[in-house]
């Protein structure tokens, strides 16, 4: 199912979603544009326990960690005010990460199928777009941080840039429109090219 | 898939369950018998997570829930030293509550074949204990606790016993020894009728 006015920006660690999440609520807000800002994990109780994880304040096995990634976006989604509800209501939902980032990394260690299994019943957004940055690239972007998260690993980001296009095969047909961007560029010629995609074209 | 040495208890709040794995690890460890006593909600992160959920410091989707629990599952399971290393190393293991609480709770308002699914990669006990209660005796029970949880009320307990008895139902033939027990009688009577099943016939 597609969820209209759901807008989801996806990318491997570096690829710069949460830049252009940030750019593109702005502008929207700067033209009146009735929209959020959310991303994943959330800040509901499962997405404070995956941050945990990912900063490794806290051990999980990797299906576990599929299965909070499940909780949390089943709470983003269908909590009263949550996603369902804001897009219902006609507003714009700009969503940083979303179930595409389970696909891509979860994948690496629980297999495809478990992963696609446990969010099958998530709707899929009206608009996909893929900040494509190659894996190496990513990596210089991320060595300005102070830590490192348990994904931000050079041999972890290559697995998911295979994950995520899979993902983008598997859903080619499914009815949203996804943009594949070079995100290698300058962030505000990126922007421009996202807001045309959903705005303009 | 059945984990030998994997002994769980199960019933509605009220019906006994901690007490009854309390006796029954005291009097393993009485008689040299190498065991250990473990519950769910487990205390891993995401165990947790539904503890502060279920004392209502923390609102959850009951779908959300039900995933939740999936996940504290899969770490009780195959974390490093969890049930499957234990059980491995020939410890019996005595579990306070495990899936057929998620079977009989979270059915209520998730339907069964959703739960099913979810919980259909777990391994079943070697014996599993239920421990049967009238839902209105678990409640004059609970009448002395402080505070409720938010499963803590008799027209969801009487809900959930009937996922009991479907769940009962279901595994009848799954290869686990099933004991189901009149839990309204005396604990220290309940015991040893529970000891008697696992060690003596």
């Amino acid at each position: 199912m597609i969820l209209k006015n759901f807008i989801v920006l996806e990318g491997l660690d570096g690829a710069g979603t949460t830049t252009q999440a940030k750019l593109l609520i702005g502008r929207c807000l700067e033209q009146g544009i009735h929209a959020g800002l959310t991303r994943e994990p959330t800040d509901h109780a499962a997405g404070l326990t995956i941050r945990t994880i990912l900063r490794k304040q806290a051990a999980a096995q990797p299906q576990t960690l599929a299965f909070l990634f499940a909780a949390d976006r089943n709470e983003h989604i269908y909590s009263p005010g949550g996603i369902r509800d804001m897009t219902g209501s006609g507003q714009r939902v700009i969503c940083d990460r979303y179930l595409f980032s389970s696909l891509a990394y979860q994948s690496v260690d629980c297999g495809w199928d478990f992963v696609r299994a446990l969010n099958d019943r998530f709707p899929l957004p009206e608009i996909l777009i893929f900040l494509d940055i190659q894996p190496c690239d990513g990596e210089k972007r991320l060595q300005s941080r102070q830590e490192r998260e348990i994904f931000e690993f050079e041999d972890f980001q290559i697995r998911a840039a295979a994950g995520y296009k899979r993902a983008l095969d598997e859903y080619a047909e499914s009815g949203m429109r996804i943009l594949s961007i070079d995100a290698a560029r300058d962030p505000q010629a990126i922007h421009r090219e996202i807001w045309d995609f959903i705005f303009v074209s």
